[in-house]
């Protein structure tokens, strides 16, 4: 098998939850929530490569939140950048072949089982995503005012980690950034390389409002 | 102001939560979803008409519930059809003009100001749907194996109620069923008429999972 490795980008400034603490470093049940997404991957496989993209401006934070924590699982931290595509390329710089995943540092209830099947189907293709089906209704906007519904059979939505053969990744995130770029499918699927789908799960939520917040909880306290 | 109606479609079968009770009966924080749905657009006006779209088979375990739970909200019950598109047909039958909600009976959580809003777009507009952005990203399948990346910040996730002109929707539902007809806006639209988004609720969640139910009971017990 070979060397596996996880970028964790947390690069976001956390506005949609008010208050200043971006909601990677929010306590979930007790232990900031990126602690928990860091956990998930090191309980996968003790040996995982984890970099962590993080802003510049909170490293010295995050450090002292690991010290108050008592966090020893280890880890390498690279400066985020100014959007999910600069975090995950500065990431790739501490990646050295292999397989490389990459994760919402937000989406802490990856299962096991999950992490295994994205990275399993990363050995047979070079790039896998893990989806789900909507329960909404999708429409499309045409432009301001009018939109139009979509057949939401045919949708799926994303989830992380995506996961690829770390060359391939590499290659990808040596070309500029386009404004399309919303996932790292996207920048390896630029490349012409197929993604790969395999399934996610609804519990593998991505901690983004107060309420999500309670729901993470809940998840925890559970056996959902 | 014209006669306020809504059809709450509650046909669902319930199968994703497992077990035999259909999730709109289900308790949540101590009293079945559908109920609460219901108080909603009582709460909103005194006077709506009611018709709630029901299997044929649940409609004396209803009747059973509602004596159990002193539930007193007026309300018609009608068959609920095969499908959404049947149950709301039926309904639209015990509908005398004026405006027409039809809100998914698994979601209680709809806001007041929500329902004003709908239903007040619905003065000028003969289609009124609310919506809101997708927080992840979305790929949409080309074929079994093969997917795309969609732009997600043209995407929007549908809720309910939506809210129609009732001679416009009643003449929406003269036509035959199609697989394409997910919702109410789709079976307007196929008539040609414009649909009208207005703001949903991230709040506003459809309770199709036990997580769901688990999400809901936070929702009532807090103030999010």
């Amino acid at each position: 098998m070979k060397r596996k490795n996880v970028i964790i980008v947390a690069g976001g400034k956390g506005l949609r939850m008010g208050g200043d603490l971006p909601k990677q470093f929010i306590p979930l049940a007790g232990k900031p929530v990126l602690m928990r997404t860091i956990e998930a991957f090191f309980a996968y496989d003790n040996d995982i490569n984890i970099v962590l993209a993080l802003p510049l401006s909170r490293h010295a934070y995050w450090k002292e939140l690991c010290a108050e924590y008592r966090f020893a699982i280890p880890h390498l931290v690279v400066a985020g950048g100014e959007t999910r595509f600069h975090s995950v390329k500065n990431g790739l710089a501490l990646v050295e072949g292999g397989i490389v995943g990459v994760q919402d540092g937000v989406r802490p209830f990856v299962s096991n089982e999950m992490i295994k099947r994205c990275f399993h189907a990363a050995i047979t293709h070079r790039a896998v995503i893990p989806v789900i089906d909507s329960t909404d209704s999708l429409r499309e906007m045409i432009d301001d005012e009018k939109s139009k519904i979509i057949d939401r059979s045919k949708i799926r939505l994303v989830q992380t980690p995506q996961v690829f053969h770390a060359d391939v990744l590499q290659r990808a995130y040596e070309t500029g950034f386009k404004d399309t770029f919303t996932d790292d499918a996207s920048v390896v699927e630029a490349m012409g390389i197929d993604v790969h789908l395999v399934k996610g799960e609804v519990t593998n939520i991505k901690i983004t409002t107060p309420l999500d917040l309670k729901t993470g909880e809940l998840i925890i306290g559970s056996s959902l």
